[in-house]
Order: C-alpha cells, then structure tokens, then sequence
C-alpha cells in the first residue's frame, strides 16, 4: 500500500480533522447530553407531507426533464420563481439571468471562492464569522483579516480603518463578507446605517461585497431593520447568497447566488466543472414548493416557533448565567453568542469536562475567529433543543461557567 | 459599475466559454437539426412512476432525516447499499466507510482534483478524453498528458513510454486518468491484458489510477471483458468513480467514489467545503431504488435498448461513411468517435455549416484532445436520437464528410 500522503495537495493537506468535530460526533448518540452545538433546523417544522406530494407530482408530471441533465445556471421556472420571491419578500430586485442555482449556500461560497480569490487575496470577515465560509475561503488561497463586533454585528468604523490600512499596504482585497441579519455565529444583526456605510465603504475602496443571507426571512421581532444589503445595491457590488435550507429544507440542497451579469457568468463556468448542475429533481421540488406557498406559510410558523425558543433561550441566560457572561439578543438566525470575561476561561479546553461532567455540549467560540482569538466565547444553538432542554442546559452551562 | 473582471481569480479567468457550446445551445429549439452532440440518457428509460413513489414514500417515512443536513461523507444507508451492489455487480469489494458519496460524478473528478492536484502536477489521461474530467483536472492546475488510443483504448505501451520520459524529466505525476468501459468520447473498451498492464505500470511508477466508471454495467454485448480496474486493484492505487447518472437519473445528482481509506477521509475534509453533502433526499431515492431493484430492472431495460440503437448506429455508418471515415465500435457506453482521413478536415470549423446547411449536429473531437490535434473526429451519440434519426442524420453526415 503507497503512502498516500505524497500524493495529496497543499491544499488537502492544509484543511486539518477538527478535534471539535470528532467530539461533538461522538455526543449524537448519547441522550443524557443537551446538545446546543448543532445549527440545524427542528425537523418539526419541514411540510412533509407537502414536500412528499410535490414531489411526487412533479416527478410523474415533469419527470423527463426532473430527471434528467439540466442546465449549469439552473433551472429557468426555479430562478423566475426566486426572482420573484426575493422582489416579494426582500425588495431584491434580480433578473433571472442574474441568479445561478447552487448545490445548498455551501457552494455559493465556494463559487465565490474560486471564482474571485487568487492564492495571498485578502477577504475581509466579521471576526468571529462563519466557520465553513472561512473554510472555502481558506481553500482558495485567502488571506482573512477580521473585523471588530459589537452588538450590532461589524463595527463599520473599524472597517474602515482596516480597509485603509490594507490600502496602504497595498493589499489587494477581494471582497467583504457579511452575515448581516441573525449572524452566524454571533447572533447580531447590522444596523440600517452600517449596511449603508459598507455601501459606501466598498464603493470608495472599490471592493466587492458578499453577503449570505440564510437567515433574514424569518425575524423574531416587529419594527427591527431586516433589509437586504443587496436591495440597497446602487453600486452593483453586491453577490447575494440565500438558500431554502432554513425556510424550508437543509436536505434539498439548493441554494442560490444573485450577482451582477458579468460575475454570474464567471460563476456559471467555474460550476460546471464543480457538479455540472444541481440536482434537477429538488430545484423542481423548491420551484413548486414556492409557487403552492409552502415557505411563505414556514416562515409564518417557524417565526413563532424559533421565537419562543430564542425567548426561552435569552430568559434561561438572564436567570441563571453570572453577570460576567454576556450573550447577544439575535432577531433572527439559531444562535446566541456568549462571551464569558473570566482570566483564563476557555471553552476549547473545557468543551470535553463540559460533555462528560456537566452533559452539555455547544461550539466553542475560538473555530469561528479568523485572528486566533475568541477563546472565552461559545456559540449556543436554541433552534433544536426543546424548551425543557433549553433551560435543563443553560443551568448546566451556568454550573460550567461558574466552576460548581 | 464596476469592471468585475479585475475581481476575478487567474482559475476563473482561465476559463473560456466554449463557442461550440454556444452553437450546440442554439440547436436545442430546432427541430429541424438533428443532434448527435448530446450526451444524455432517453428520459423514455426513467423508471418515473416507480421513482414517484419512491420519493413519495422516503419523504413520509423519513422525511425527519431526508429534508434535513446529513453526513459529508454520504447516509450510511446508501454507502451500505452501494457496497453491496458493486460487490454483486462488478466484483468491487469496497467497505462502506471507503465510499463517499458526491454531487454526482463531476463533483468526484473536482474532489479528486482538488485533493490530489498542485499547480504543475501532471496527470495522465487518454488522448481524447473526457471533456469535464480535463476541465476539473485543469482548473486545478494540472498540466495533462495524453496518451494515445486505438480501438482498445489507451496503447499502454505508449503509457509506460509516457511515464518513463516523465520520470526522466523529474515531473510529478499524480495520477493516470481513465475511462476503461464505453469510453466518452472514443467509444473504446480496455482489453484484460492492458488493465493489468496500467496496473502494474502504476506500481512501477509509484502513481494512483483515477478509474472513471459510469457505464460498464450496461454492456452490449456476451462475452467482452467489462472488468473494473478496481476490482483488480491488489496494489491499492486505484481511485474508482461511478454514479448512478446512467442506470437510473442523472438529475438526482448521485455518485461515489471508492478509495482507500486514508483518501477518503482527505476527499470528505475537502468536500465538506464544496456543498456540505450531497441532497439527503436524493440519497435517500437512490437507496430505496437499488433496495427495490430499480437499477437492475433499469439495466435489463436500457442494455438490449441502447444496443438497438448501437446497432443502428453502426449499420447506418457502415451503409453511408465512406471508407477514409474510421470509426470505434462501443460494447458500452454513448458514443462512438469518427475520425475522417481527409486532408484538411476540420470537424471544428466544420460545425456551423453542419448544422445550418446539412442540419445535423455533432461535438468536433478537438475538444477531447489535450494536445491540441483531433480536428479531424467528432464525437456521435446514439443514446438519445431514435432510430430514424440515426439513419437519417448518419446519412447527412455522409454528405458533408463527402462535401457534397
């Protein structure tokens, strides 16, 4: 048997086996465990018997082309649909020429990737950010330089120190990239002001934006600002990423890009020799799945049903963590973020005491940070775990905290 | 507006759209053209009402899991049941923990690609060869070498040569490519004697073999050698892909690779930045598919099916070609390659009065080739046209061969 090692690339050899990964892998099968770690959907809320009758239908109905090879942009009656729902429900305006399906949000970010990013490129992340789009970032090449958080998402004045700073290096940047509404990991939400300050930043430095907006379709509060930078787009700079895996099902895989022409037909090359296209069964599926109105009626449930678990969740932190951990107050996304300002706390090192002795589970903080930081933060996950688990847990993460 | 094109990778740029693409797109709506340059399977072979239910059934008995995010690897289900089907099928004994399932077979070449591939390395591929397989090797920054073929494929005579000289000039070669069964585009099938022989040159060389395998388990005829390299593989060099894009549906996007251990675990580090996994709920179809027999009904179907249009394929070519047009003679797979001894015969530029004046369409062969010749071939497809449109498009592709 060869040695296989000699025959893998830099770039294989660079992505290492999380230790994270492998214990959180292991506490799947184990019950006693309250497991705010994952960041999926509660499989209550998928329409399944809706979703089984459309598919059904439309296999016995379109079957010769649900079937069959399809196009590498994506199916045309899928994109008219988004179009049309993103104008809708975002204020997007979107030709469908302008979007290209993809294989699930994932592989928007690799798209992006590679179609922009040249080995030592820097892209510009809030920091912590989003642990798999730093992940195909990396892959890419790219050099990530993290921007400062508040409780409003990226602090646009230190964005536009670090883009003046990069400048002055003669850094060539790429682009932003931006969660802008129920930020994953963070839990914030940008401000109407600060998205148009990025606006204005990535105009006058002449950098791309990309925003990934899995998350804004479903906001857990009235009168908060949850607009799309995209609609807000005069400059035409930014690639706007969204996907149905939050707002109606993760095992369908498709999500999807809005860019301007000239970078959607860049896209549209570099996809065809990634999967060629996305599966043409389930872009039928989400295409009629729109058209009956199956995900404007999820998003009416799911909005209260993550709601109450994101207010179980905060009003279980407000009585039972020390005044030392401080948590964000998400209006949208699954997460709430902890910070815990304590010498030496460090959720990485505790996370094994944490599953074994405490039987909790959640994402230490550090995975997301691009500047080797963060090692006092956890990411919590309340879309999952019940109400009885959500408050069972926080008691547990508070005894962890506090060492009891 | 910004100019984009400065925001673009050197990868993505290296790109170019395809002007024959073009040209074969705009045939899709003339009915007056007809098209041997396809590459799909007849939608009349879709098991469409069985996969109905199928897909009915998998969302109401699992819809919890189907709809929702599952293993990068591939559902243990399918990578059991997939074992266990090549093991019947094609002798392949392959653990499921070596199978990894992707976003079809295009998706394995990319995370082939991908994890073996440094800019410069070279790979070894038939000369002509597949043109999706040469995109993803090339968009890793693969430098290829062909090898030449003849009416058994790959003359490996001339691939120990090849592999010697490599060695010679100190180049890093990663992998020999190939496609030993219905290749696409040359419509050749390796004798036993050269698979053992790419084997042992393998060992010798200290190289991996990338075996691209979608259409050996629909042979046409008794008695040929169909063997899968992998199945002979003692070595453990071989790196085997198939999917289920011809036995069953290529738009549920499903296919594997089998692997040694040690590089399915870097192909599943990488894949998880591509898409995450591949659709849960097409991997579900796919599984009850094969548990139902689907497959092996579908392959008893499709074999004496895509035979008859073979044949009619062949017997047109014999009745019309003249004699300076050679052409292969598959036991598998679509295709089957003409190469026209003709002085000056330039199937590339040929195209567009091939299709305006003579209205027939065809891919002209240069694309296949890695080394810049192959203008006089073109690639014929006898998968999709029916009969009549074989015999009648065969006999306007006489006439323009003819020039008359």
């Amino acid at each position: 048997m060869p040695a296989y090692e000699k025959f893998c690339s830099k770039l294989a050899m660079g992505i290492k086996a999380s230790d994270i990964r492998e214990l959180l892998a292991l506490i799947k099968h184990r019950r006693d465990v309250i497991s705010f770690a994952g960041g999926i959907p509660d499989p209550k809320l998928f329409p399944k018997s809706e979703l089984a009758d459309i598919s059904r239908e439309v296999i016995l109905k379109y079957g010769d082309e649900a079937l069959q090879y399809s196009e590498t942009k994506g199916l045309i009656e899928l994109r008219e649909i988004l179009s049309d729902f993103m104008r809708r429900v975002k204020g997007i305006q979107a030709d469908p020429e302008d979007i290209l399906v993809s294989t699930g949000s994932q592989q928007a970010l690799d798209i992006v990737a590679r179609t922009l990013i040249d080995p030592g490129d820097v892209v510009v992340t809030e920091n912590p950010s989003y642990l798999a789009a730093i992940g195909s970032f990396k892959m890419a090449g790219a050099r990530l330089v993290g921007v400062e958080m508040d409780d409003n998402g990226m602090d646009t004045q230190k964005l536009e120190e670090k883009l003046k700073a990069l400048k002055k290096n003669g850094e060539r940047v790429k682009f932003i990239y931006t969660i802008p509404v129920g930020h994953n990991p963070a839990g914030t939400s940008l401000t109407l002001d600060r998205k148009k300050h990025i606006l204005e930043l990535a105009e006058e430095h002449d950098v791309l934006i990309v925003e990934d907006d899995p998350y804004s379709y479903i906001i857990y509060e009235d009168g908060v600002d949850s607009t799309s930078l995209k609609s807000m787009d005069k400059y035409d700079r930014v690639i706007y990423l969204s996907t149905v895996s939050k707002i109606l099902a993760p095992g369908l895989r498709i999500g999807w890009i809005v860019s301007p022409r000239d970078l959607t037909r860049r896209f549209e090359l570099v996809k065809q020799y990634l999967d060629l296209h996305s599966p043409t069964l389930t872009q039928f599926i989400v295409a009629e799945a729109i058209k009956k109105g199956l995900i404007d009626r999820m998003v009416k449930v799911a909005t209260p049903y993550y709601k109450s678990k994101r207010d179980a969740m905060l009003s279980a932190m407000e009585d039972y963590l020390p005044d030392y951990a401080h948590f964000t107050r998400p209006i949208g996304g699954l997460f709430v973020f902890v910070w815990v300002n304590k010498e030496g706390f460090n959720t990485t090192k505790m996370l094994e005491t944490a599953i074994t002795k405490y039987k909790i589970a959640y994402v230490p903080g550090a995975n997301f940070f691009v500047d080797g930081t963060g090692f006092n933060t956890m990411r919590i996950n309340f879309s999952y775990p019940s109400h009885d688990e959500i408050y069972e847990g926080v008691r547990r993460l508070a005894r962890l905290i506090k060492g009891e």
